[in-house]
Parts: structure tokens; C-alpha cells; sequence
């Protein structure tokens, strides 16, 4: 089973302010995320061959996300559910790892919200971190993750990278465990 | 005014997650810091001539904080109170501005909590900040700024530098404003 968990990176994106804020709330999406990271960003999706998120992040990009292979998180499904272009799964009753390898994707991409970055962290899957970070103080919001509980989960810095003049950071982290 | 204003630097220090989280609760210090980064702080608050903390946070380091030229923000006294070492100032009652110029303060260090720094980029009087990222993602806890509301301040980075080989980055802002 390890061996074949070594083949699939699990990679999350993410979009903050200095103070981990990803959005003023959840029915409102990123509109000051620089030009340089919106670059960066549909560059790398390229790359993926399947996309997670939650409902709010759904709703809020539902024209792009309908035009990938995209599943939605959610708890409203007990089995996976197949609506319109995109999947509907609930990872607390199907092994979200299991599906992955049944249709054999490689590289699955976790582009939010906090709960979907936070199951992925805390389940262990996650494999890789690239977080952006824009030159902003929001002081409130919606933060990056949002797990059970308070819980050290180690990471590991690859890279940085200063992606404009004002200062907006890419960062690369590997999931340390 | 503003001539005056522009002698006297207010700089901020936070050490955070990844995920912008500076504790786990308002009662537990935080103890995750890296060694790099505690060599860091200690050198850098031996430039400052006057130290502002919340309540949580001076009953967190009270020890220390009693021998230091400290000031406790606090809603529970409307005037400016000396009780032992340390001044109980309310922000809403009085301008600390005022009370910083009057007694020719230059540099005031700000130590948080989130309320104290929502407080100093809310009002403008922040000058700079240095963010200490240390490469964990915790999931729930503290957030690092809490402020009235949902806003977007500009910072600029100055500098990044990458204090150990986990990662733990110093990141050095400006307010931009």
C-alpha cells in the first residue's frame, strides 16, 4: 500500500494574506490575489490530473471547475455521487485514497476550502504545499486550514521565490511526517 | 504632527504557523518557537524603549514583561493606570500616540496578542513587522491579526531570510500606507 501511496502526490494550492486569511468568507472567492500568482496558478493546474475541493470553493469557480476533472467534498452524499460534470464525495464514508488508486491518478490537486486543506493534512495525505503569500493584512476572514483540533503537523521549506515588486511570496513546503 | 510622528517607529513582532496561527489558546504560550527564532526576538527587543501587550499576553510572560518598560492594553481602566511595573492603558480613551510622544518614546515594540496588533495596523501607527513562519500548519488556534472588520492593508516586503535548515522563515515588512 506505501508503494503504491508513493506514486500519487497529493499537491495543495494556496492563496493567503501575511495573517492566513483566504477569503473574506466563504461565498465570496479571491479577487486580489496578484497577476503573478494567477500565472503561476493556472500553470501548475496543467500539471494535475484531478481536483479537490469543497462545496463553497465549487460554487464560487463552478464555471472553470465544471471544465476539469473535478470532485467535490462534501457531507451530503453518503456514496460518491456523479452530478452533471463533476463527482460528489463524502470522505467520511469512502476511502478517498482508495478512489484515487482505483482510477489511477497520479496527481491529484487540493485547491480548498480550510476543511478540504485540513482533511488533507490530517489524514496524512498531503504531500506537497505551495502556499502564496500577498503582501496583505486582512484581520479577519476565512483562515487557510481548519482541522479538528490544534495539532503540530511538521513541514518542511523547499523554496521561496518573490513573484512582483511589492513583495507577494511563493512558497514550496513537502509534508515533513 | 506627522513630523513627529515620523521620529517615532512602531514596529511589530509575530511568530506564526504557516497557517497564521500564534497559539493555541489565549492561556497557553506559545513554545514551539525554534531557537533561531527566540535568538532572534530577544536581540531585537533589546532596540526598543517601550513594549505593548495584551492582557493574555502579559499574563503569559508576566516575569519578563515586569522588567521591561511595558504597556498592557485593556478595556477594564478608562485612564491610564500604573499597577506595579506595568502601565494599564485603554486605546479607546486615550491616544497612545499622545501618550508615546509625550514621554519621547522612538520605538515601541508591539508583542501582540491579535487584538493588539488589529489595533496598530487599524489605527495607521504601524510602521513595520517581522513575521517569523515557522514551517508547521496547526489547523486551529490564535489568529495572528484581529481586527473590527475585513480589510485589505498593503504591506511591502522588505526582505525574507531563512533562519534554520527546516525552514523557519523571518520575513521583514513594511506598511505600505
Amino acid at each position: 500500500m506505501l508503494e503504491h501511496k508513493s506514486k500519487i502526490k497529493f499537491t495543495a494550492y494556496v492563496a493567503a494574506s501575511i495573517d492566513g486569511v483566504i477569503a473574506q468568507n466563504s461565498k465570496i472567492s479571491n479577487t486580489w490575489a496578484s497577476k503573478e500568482d494567477t500565472i503561476f496558478f493556472q500553470r501548475a493546474l496543467k500539471e494535475h490530473d484531478i481536483f479537490i475541493v469543497g462545496h463553497s470553493t465549487y460554487k464560487n469557480a463552478k464555471a472553470r471547475l465544471d471544465k476539469r476533472n473535478t470532485v467535490v467534498f462534501t457531507s451530503k452524499v453518503k456514496a460518491p455521487k456523479k452530478v452533471g460534470p463533476v463527482l460528489f464525495f463524502n470522505p467520511a464514508y469512502s476511502s478517498f485514497l482508495a478512489f484515487i488508486k482505483k482510477n489511477k491518478y497520479k496527481k491529484p490537486a487540493i485547491l480548498g476550502g480550510p476543511r478540504v486543506y485540513g482533511y488533507f493534512i490530517e489524514s496524512g495525505l498531503l504531500n506537497e504545499l505551495f502556499i502564496t503569500l500577498e503582501p496583505y493584512i486582512f484581520t479577519n476572514g476565512v483562515q487557510m486550514f481548519k482541522g479538528k483540533a490544534f495539532k503540530k503537523h511538521n513541514l518542511k521549506l523547499v523554496w521561496t521565490k518573490k513573484l512582483n515588486k511589492n513583495g507577494t511570496l511563493l512558497l514550496k513546503y513537502t509534508h515533513a511526517s
